[in-house]
Order: C-alpha cells, then structure tokens, then sequence
C-alpha cells in the first residue's frame, strides 16, 4: 500500500501537467485556491474552469467533498481536489453564501488575505482588530456546514479570536512558524500554542519567502523546524501545505498581491527588487518532490509513523473530523 | 429670491410625492443614498432606477454633478438630486471603481456603515482600527476625482484618521454631538472639533434616535443643540442632514440593519422591544418642514444670515469645494 500523501495548499496553474507532477509525488489530495480576490460570479466562473478540468482529466482527479472521497482517490491512485478560498470576498457580505458554496464543494476559506476584510485583518495590516460583527457569524455558519476556518494570511489577534470564537478546531494551512523565518505571515509562537492547544492544524510552508535563507534554504534546517514545531503542537497537528505556485506567471504574482485594492504596486513578501516569483529550494520544486520529502524527514530521526502523519494522515485525520 | 435649503442626506422612499413634498419645502439639493450593502451589479440596478425616475419627474427633479447644477435647481424651482453611497460595497474591493461611479454622478461614499468594511471600522464593531491599507487608496482615488469622504456610520478612530489621511475635508453628513444624545452614531466632541478644524462639514440628523428623547424631542433642545455645536465647529461648517426615511416600510428598516451580513436579527439603534422606525417629531414630519425649521432657528435667536448659512449655503459652499 502507497503512502498517503496530502498536500494543506497549492495554487498552481491547473492543466494535465501539474496533476501528472501530483500523481507522480503520491498525492491523494491537495487543497487548491480558488478565489483570491474574486467576486461571487468570478467565483463561479473559477468553479466552472474547475468541472472542465475534471471532465477533461478524471483519469487523474477527483473531487473530494467527503474524507471517504479521499480514501476512494487514494485507492484509485488519483489525486483528490479539495476547494478552498484564501479571501471572504467570494461571499460579497453575505453570510448564507458559506452554505451556498460548501454545497459546491468549497471546504476552506481564510477569513482574511493579508489585508483587512469583512470578517477579520489580515497580517499585513498595521492593526489588528480582530473578528468583526459579520466575521462572528460567518464562523457560526462555517461550523454549522462544516467549512474550515483557515487564517494563514491573517493578523495574530485574528487568529487567536478565530480559535476562540469558532466551536471546531481551524487551520493554518500554509505558514511556517515566526521562529524559523521572521515574516509577517509567518506565525507567533503564542499563535501556534493556541493551534495545538485547540486542536487545530498546521500546514509547513515550501514557498520561499516563509523559509529560513529563503530559496537556498537547507532541507536540515526544514527538517529541524517540523521537529521544533512538533514539540510546541503535537506530532499529531502538523502536515504540508506547500503554497507551491508551479507554473504561474508573474502577471499571478501581481494579482495575488494587488488584486484590485491598490494603485500603486503592493509587493508583498517581496520588494521592489525582487519583484518576480522566488525559486523554489531545489530539494522541493514541485509536487513530485513529496517522497523524498518524506524520506528526508526519517532520515533526521522522525519515526516512519510520525513521517506517515505529518505527510498526510493528520491531514486526513483532520479532515475526517472537520467534514462531519 | 426663494432661500436655498439643502438636504445632506435622505433615505426616503422615493417616488413623485416625495419630490413634491422636496419641491414644497424649498428643498434645491438633496443627497440620496442609493446604496446600504448592494454590490457592484446591484447599484448599478438602483442607477438605473433613478434614471427612470428622472424620466417621469423632470418638472421636479434633476441631476447634481456640480455645484452649479444646484443654482440651476435653484432657478428652476426643481429638487437637485445628488447620488451617494451609505457604504463601500459597491467597490467590491476594486479601486477603481471610485472614478466610474463618480462618472455615473456619485458624489458621497461612506467608507462604512455600521460595521467594519474593506476601508475602515464602523460605529457599531467592539473595536475601531482605523483606516485599512485599501481604505488608504480609496481615499487617494475620492480626493483626486471629488467624491466627498463621508464617516456618519463610522468609530471614531477611523473618522479622525481620515480627516487626517484625506488631502480635502470630510463630511459627517447626518449625525448628532453625542453629547445631546449619547448614541454610537453620534459623534464625540473631538470628532467634531478635528472635523471643525479641517475644514469638514456636520449635517444634523432629525432621525428620532439621535435625538435627545427621541421622537419627543423639543424643537428648542434642537435648536439649542445647533447652537452649542457651531462653537464646537463654526456657524460655516454646519447643516442639515435629516436622515428622512418617509414612506419606507419596516422591511427596509431590516434591510438597513440587517443586510444580508446576520443570521440573528440585528436592532442597529433599536432593540427588539422596538423594531420598527420610529416617529418624526411632530415639528419635523418630512421635508415641507424645512421652512418653519428655519424661523424656528430665527425665533432661537440666530441671525438671519447664519440662518441661510446652516439650511443650505454652508452645504453649497462645502459641495463647491469638493466638486472642484
């Protein structure tokens, strides 16, 4: 039986390729983004992109609405797509919307990308008020469908009222802890204490910018942060979520940062400098690169079970948990 | 020559006998919202409403894109109708739709109503922090076309940072000193006094909730209200925004508070024990009112030259400098 392998965020360019890379890496489920800063009928158009590429590729995809679907995918050897949002604005202020779009299969939503929104500030805002009126009602309905509540891109105060006001555990799909790389995405140790202590779940980050010495990071010094990591949560409530953006141009690049909100250029993690996409470490350029992350992690010391959980059975643990 | 009175804000239910009710009451320009929580499609429906309705009553109304269009109002005994949003929903997040709705006649963006939004913090949010990293370039995008920054429905911190962020003054287009009623929706002194001292503009509200005892406030605490407040500010920085809802049913009062943003029913200024609107005083039903309002500041004691002032020609002067 293959290992199996479960990927907390991708936003790559979606075609045959990048899920031939997934299949190859052993990858029973991702979760993709589907809205950044798109509108509710841009989000629809993204969703109807999306049934193309099933219709178009089911010898290598799935939908994945249920953790069985996960299970089914793992069997067949597919790779199980899992919607996610990184913004609230999707919902354009209205809280039935959650359950609209969980009945087309959306199971993730951060409540915030990186600026303030409707539901909670995001971590580049210079302050942090926390969860707004319709953010408290929007976690309600979150819980009540089942939709995971996801704050990678949110301010520290956020987060620590998401897990407070939210009933079910939340994730951090895609960051690294502050301690490792100091940026503003990246999260505080107080941040991930109040993750593990709520039962909640954490995705390491393989983007550049969230890693120590950034592209020339070392898979040591990686290695060495899941450890640490394990040691402030659990070995139980950590996974991978590479935010690999495989494919994309920089024209992404930008409409990831700017969106529509900014006139002058926003750049982010980035600088005026060094405007463009990072390369990826050369040990984790793309999906395929999912084994040998594993067998990296056994050969720092991690026991093969606790490797076995980090690369997809807490995921899939947390899922199964979070679907129901 | 008939005096100029003007409106700095209403809600009404509109249709030909509210602009015979404006025409009575000597009314040459009126700031009408034309959008709560609708999104970008859904004001551009309401924009088509109006167009209809300035087809069927061109004897009574008329567009206000410039100052000059209100003298025309003037001369032509004709009600001047200036566009308004009470929130930033129709931006949906995009900068650039500050410019094309300003070419569609808008003249009055909110950055909130309520509750906290892409561009700041509104009234009612536990915590205020400011103007948000979009709210900063939407208020470069409403000073460089002339659309008036108005913070009525917004916390104090953010109204005092925009008054500070915006390169013109601001307007609080229909609100009361808190210290006649001690409402949320009215304002504190240092609100006022920074608003004053930028050169801003105070309409005052005859909505029953922000005043003291409500619908039964005394014509002459109201009056008395507007002298206090033009030490605060200055004769020249004050006028009237009434806040008329006339003719709007209860479900429109819902619709105010409500939205589509809460499962649970919010009473905003109410409160369940009474949840529909509440009554006008009886010295100022609807807009015929605005003559006696008049002699009622003369009777206070008011020169008849501040008089003018704070029933229209300070709103003029103020729409002059911002249309420009």
């Amino acid at each position: 039986m293959k290992p199996l392998f479960i990927d907390g965020l991708q936003y790559s360019l979606w075609n045959r390729q990048r899920f031939l890379e997934m299949q190859a890496g052993g990858l029973s489920a991702v979760h993709v983004t589907i809205s950044y800063w798109e509108d509710t009928v841009e989000t629809l158009q993204n969703i109807g992109r999306w049934n193309n590429l099933f219709l178009e590729n089911d010898d290598l995809i799935m939908r994945v609405h249920t953790a069985d679907d996960i299970h089914a995918a793992h069997a067949a050897n597919k790779v199980g797509i899992i919607f996610g949002f990184q913004n609230c604005s999707p919902l354009e202020g209205d809280y039935t919307l959650v359950e609209v779009f969980y009945q087309l299969g959306v199971r993730f939503m951060q409540l915030t990308y990186n600026n303030q929104t409707l539901c909670a500030s995001g971590c580049y805002e210079a302050v942090d008020s926390g969860i707004t009126r319709f953010g408290k009602v929007v976690i309600g309905e979150m819980n009540r469908v089942g939709m995971i509540i996801d704050m990678s891109h949110s301010g520290d105060r956020s987060t620590l009222e998401a897990i407070e006001h939210s009933t079910r555990p939340i994730t951090i799909s895609h960051a690294n802890p502050r301690f490792f790389e100091p940026a503003l995405r990246n999260k505080s140790d107080d941040v991930l204490k109040a993750l593990g202590e709520s039962g909640g779940m954490l995705g390491f980050s393989l983007y550049p910018l969230h890693l120590k010495d950034g592209s020339n990071c070392q898979l040591d010094d990686f290695c060495e942060m899941v450890a640490r990591s394990a040691d402030i949560l659990s070995p139980d409530q950590i996974g991978i979520g590479t935010d690999l953006c495989v494919g994309q141009p920089n024209s992404i690049l930008h409409w990831m940062r700017n969106g529509r909100w900014s006139r002058a250029t926003d750049y982010g993690e980035g600088s005026s400098a060094a405007p463009t996409w990072p390369a990826q470490p050369d040990w984790f350029r793309d999906a395929r690169a999912f084994p040998a992350l594993a067998q990296s992690l056994r050969d720092y010391g991690f026991s093969a079970e606790d490797v076995d959980k980090i690369m997809g059975l807490n995921w899939l643990n947390f899922l199964e948990q979070s679907f129901t």
